[in-house]
């Protein structure tokens, strides 16, 4: 089953700055062969079920492991199975009607 | 690593009453032997990670089953190190602020 | 136009424990006169759109005048002209199919 | 206040495809004077609150009136009082880490 998804996760408990803890997450999606694309609140994620959710707690378990006592993440799941489309079919599927 | 999670599950392209797809969702959790809260706006879930997880694939996969084309899921997902942590801990210790 | 929502605020660069800051927010969201209720990792809201959504720019408000640098809020928001439906109703919805 | 926000507004009851609604959606955001960016699930969006919420609330009324029976909307929604911050800084906070 492939998805689409986005992924916010948040750091708590380690301050204001957050950004070198997102990147240590991007890297960790990025190098799990996940599309990924960062946006300014959150990130998209395309791929196999299996390979999203194991990233996306390989995420968490990195973080904790790096000292982050809490995290609190909100994530979109999308799904289909009438056709196949990509974060870019969904873009151009606006942006053609703008 | 345990999680306290909140899951939203809507199935579109099958009308506007959506009570009984929901139920579906619900009855997996539940049989998942996950602790499950069902609000208003979406079920509060607490277990292992990979069981609530697992239990969520079955929801997005039983429903395209029953012919729902597509499905957004919005999750919050919340993990912590620094201590345990129930659904019921969460609440009381808003409550007990008020 | 009537609502119902979902709301998780999340003060950031607080620490951890960040009961104190919730309860806060429920107290506003009450005073507001909206009917709420308080889960385990949010808090549902019903009324109107307007009242709702300045009860939410309160608590954000009131939060930063508390001296939390850093707010991430996230929210569902429901809307429906095809029939009246309140928090219970959609409760009860799913439990009517269990 | 000012708020960086990303909104995802899910039309039901109308079918699968959604791009014509969401794209009804954007031209709504941008005609506010909203700083904008359309990801692949959903829509950054940067500015003053009340703009943000009244563009946000007119997306909702728009489709009712073009008759989407029901919407859900989930929608992230950030606010600091340290310092100023803009979509694009996110963005460069997390990139110059990578």
């Amino acid at each position: 089953m492939k998805v689409i998804a986005d992924i916010c996760i948040v750091p708590i408990g380690v301050g204001v700055s957050l950004g070198s803890y997102i990147a240590v997450c991007e890297k960790i999606l990025r190098d799990a062969g996940l599309k990924i694309h960062l946006h300014g609140y959150g990130t998209n994620v395309e791929g196999e079920w299996d390979v999203v959710m194991q990233a996306f707690k390989d995420c968490h378990a990195r973080l904790h492991d790096m000292g982050v006592p809490r995290i609190t993440s909100t994530l979109r799941f999308g799904t289909r199975i009438d056709r196949d489309q990509t974060i870019e079919d969904k873009i151009r599927s606006v942006e053609a009607k703008l």
